[in-house]
């Protein structure tokens, strides 16, 4: 199965006259075999036409249904086969066994959020009882949260399965009752085509309405310029850069009727390794570090580009064995030549500072697109004084900072914008350090880990991805695990409706599933 | 006890050069006995950076500590005794009973705050657990809410004890675990100083760190602009006009790290008068909507400012009734010249319309500032063509809307903006009509009531003061009931941290209490 260049809308293929090709970055050119049609602000308007037309219908489907359809999607997708594979290698320069492996998660994230559409406690259902002997009479309350309405996704070049068309921010949207509408990412349209087919299949296959998902595509800023400013449009999800989630979010700011935008954009993830850690496992440390900033080009948004610790002689045989390994690093196609350009930028930008080090290179390119590996060194002492050092440098490139005591550590962490995940590496001895360093942590990232490595993150129902800004534009959110479903929700409250006008789940005292909260006790009879 | 006019900064009092007076709003003239500072820049960055002092001690105290607090609260601002409620009486001119009630309110809303702090539901505890033999290991996760830091308070006028200096924005940040900085509502300095004592006063008493608590105040904007703009507060409550709401949307984004902004600030709350409803108890229905309307002077959120009925005699007869119960309302004193002035310029504009017509005026004023009732009607198919009518007008003002069946009823509906609530009179034998507007009503406010009126809000649980823009910035929200405590937090999650490094609550399978989610199951043994 081929694309064949087409948008999505109401369910349907629509072409247009304008048209793109998806990029090859391994090649360095075009992929001629389709052309790909770029929506224009009518076809943007249609699709968001078609969502605000779906949505009641979609949003009042029993659970169960809701739940068959994102089960039904993860089962189209793993029905695409090697296509998609084939695919999306071509189009984002990653590796088969990336993109097999991303595919399963993909999956597993969608039948994830299949099994908590089941679950229901992302309703929050609450019911206080009347008392009308009371002066003055209390009313009955039952409070459920529904969903905002059509959501606008704007996919991830890193994760062209995973955090794009039938990623993270679509299944929680569609979890939460939201038709989603994405925008395609411009480095992997034929990907999000396939998998757009995928979607729309599932959709007629569980009797969905046709405009609960729609694509359109498009090199033109002003294609999702249109999408987030479409006034039926009442959320935002977006993974990508600092200046693309800005865009959006001035755009939504400046609507007559503002939505909320949850863009996941930057962060440098530090790694803290602690004094005895150091002393005990210092090679190894240098070891998991190295593999963690290397994998997939660097092009996560997890990837550690920052690693502190106190200086002396266990740091210096840190530093050592980590230039050592990073030098023997091969250099990786990247997903797109804006990436490889503003990696290089990102790069040259860090050396040319006077109170930056170079430590080590990788190997040189040997064809298009090929990012170099890239370790620099500065003293806390100097970041605290010019902190601008610290914009993150997407693919693999890190910063190791060298902090005279664990003062000036914690200091260079609380002057730190707002981050993705924060790193302890410790050892029991560690401890009472560790501990002084947690607040800060906790103010600085939204997931905090001991003796690993952020890139990796788990989908389930405790992680969170997200944190406070430049992180995330809402840190009271996480893209990733089931709690994303809260972004797509708003709490209502009816007043002594009668029965036959409440929400089923809301009669009675509840329906069963998880916990109740009944005149503010928890009631798990049915969990 | 007197205010003395100063401000309260890291809970010290504090005096400034520049002052200004209160007003009596029923004499129409100055209260000169105190002369109250105003705050300079100095004085807010101050504020802030005390309560920034204060946040990581406060966000750690226990659970139970931080419910004395708010329970101290509310015993202290009892304990103010008759000053209080004369002062509160004087600068709002709202009768004795009214404050009297609103005390109650005030301290029983502080309370159910201190028994949600306990409850610790707001904490939303996960675990999942690891497992080491999986390709590759999954780690331990545990996640909990955190607070978000200091957050500014802007007290409403209308409630110059339950939303403002002390109240539902307050109490629920401090829930929460952030401190707070109240921007003093210039309608009543001498009674925010007062409750702003019990605060601090009970902040003294449960050994709450000092800046847990501060009070600005001052008649220029800049006092709360420096407020929002300022890089350590977390995040925004406030209750007020839409441009007062609007404006610190604007310089919260406009900040390098933005912060979200709880703003409720509009609404007209219409009123549904279903045609069976109208034939069976339409007089009835005409006295509990002037009741309604008139209560309070026509100063709360959720005065019923639109009523929509079937154009026939049902209506004609419920329209006779209203006007007639409206024109023999006596003129009430409103909270300040300046809420008085926008009331007549509402009015003025809405009786200058070609399409309104002008039902009822109540009686004459006898004094300063006192606002005369008003009811007028409009065609729905006039509203359709130009939906600029629906501007609040706050005070005792409505408009009845005449629709010529019930698809241009549900078309109105459609067409309006966010409200806090939206209210169905109903029989029986309305079931059938009611049901097709339900979704209607679910996009359109956060609140439903069946055969009530909506002023009045239960503080408690299942309720929801919050709605789609403009009713509030934010729609995902409450200000009012124990889920507004959720404005002030977000998700942290820690991976393979070490019990001694784990907040108590995630170690071992959590703390009892609330229901806690461990690897996807709701686990209630401690509820």
């Amino acid at each position: 199965m081929n694309p064949t260049g087409e948008l999505f809308i109401g369910g349907a293929r629509r072409a247009s006259a304008q048209t793109f090709h998806a990029q090859d970055p391994a090649r360095g050119a075009a992929i001629e075999d389709v052309a790909f049609s770029g929506a224009t602000e009518a076809d943007v308007a249609d699709a968001c036409a078609a969502a605000e037309a779906a949505f009641v219908d979609y949003a009042s489907r029993p659970l169960t249904d809701r739940a068959a359809f994102l089960d039904a999607i993860a089962d189209e997708i793993e029905a695409l086969g090697d296509a998609l594979v084939e695919r999306a290698c071509r189009e984002s320069g990653l590796p088969p066994a990336r993109i097999i492996g991303e595919r399963g998660r993909t999956a597993n994230q969608l039948r994830l959020f299949a099994a908590e559409v089941g679950d229901g406690g992302w309703r929050k259902l609450r019911i206080d009882h009347a008392d009308r002997e009371r002066t003055p009479p209390k009313p009955d309350l039952r409070l459920r949260m529904v969903p905002l309405g059509p959501v606008a996704v704007f996919g991830a070049s890193n994760f062209p399965l995973a955090f794009s068309t039938a990623g993270g921010d679509t299944a929680s949207a569609l979890a939460a009752g939201c038709p989603v509408v994405v925008k395609g990412h411009g480095a992997h349209p034929g990907t999000s085509e396939l998998i757009a087919t995928a979607i729309v299949r599932a959709a007629e296959r569980t009797g969905m309405p046709a405009g609960a998902f729609g694509l359109v595509n498009g090199m033109s800023r002003n294609v999702g310029q249109a999408l987030v400013a479409d006034p039926r449009i009442q959320a935002v999800g977006f993974t990508g850069s600092r200046s693309g989630g800005e865009a959006l979010m001035k755009i939504a700011a400046a609507r007559p009727r503002p939505i909320p935008v949850y863009a996941e954009m930057s962060a440098i993830n530090p790694v803290v390794l602690m004094p005895h850690a150091l002393k005990v496992r210092g090679a190894a440390l240098a070891e998991g570090f190295v593999a963690s900033v290397a994998m997939g080009a660097g092009q996560f948004c997890t990837n550690p580009g920052l690693v502190l610790g106190i200086d002396g002689p266990e740091l210096d045989t840190f530093a050592r064995r980590a230039a050592e390994l990073l030098s023997g690093q091969a250099a990786q196609v990247m997903l797109s030549e804006g990436i490889h350009a503003a990696f290089e930028k990102g790069k040259a930008a860090l050396a040319q500072s006077p109170f930056v080090t170079r430590l080590a290179d990788g190997n040189e390119p040997t064809g298009p697109n090929q990012g170099r590996a890239a370790l620099f060194s500065v003293r806390g002492s100097d970041l605290l004084a010019d902190p601008a050092h610290l914009h993150e440098v997407f693919g693999v490139s890190s910063v190791l900072v060298r902090c005279a005591d664990t003062a000036e550590l914690a200091r260079v962490l609380a002057g730190i914008e707002g981050q993705l995940t924060a790193t302890l590496q410790i050892e029991p001895e560690d401890g009472d350090a560790a501990r002084v360093l947690m607040p800060v942590l906790e103010r600085l990232a939204g997931r905090i880990l001991a003796n690993g490595w952020p890139t990796g993150v788990e989908v389930t129902h405790a992680m969170v991805h997200g944190g406070p800004y430049p992180a995330t534009s809402d840190g009271r959110s996480t893209s990733v695990g089931t709690l994303a479903i809260e972004r797509f929700l708003r709490p209502v409250c009816y007043q002594d409706l009668p029965a036959a006008l409440l929400p089923a789940e809301l009669r009675g005292d509840g329906e069963g599933g998880a916990p109740v909260r009944i005149d503010g006790k928890w009631n798990c009879s049915g969990a």
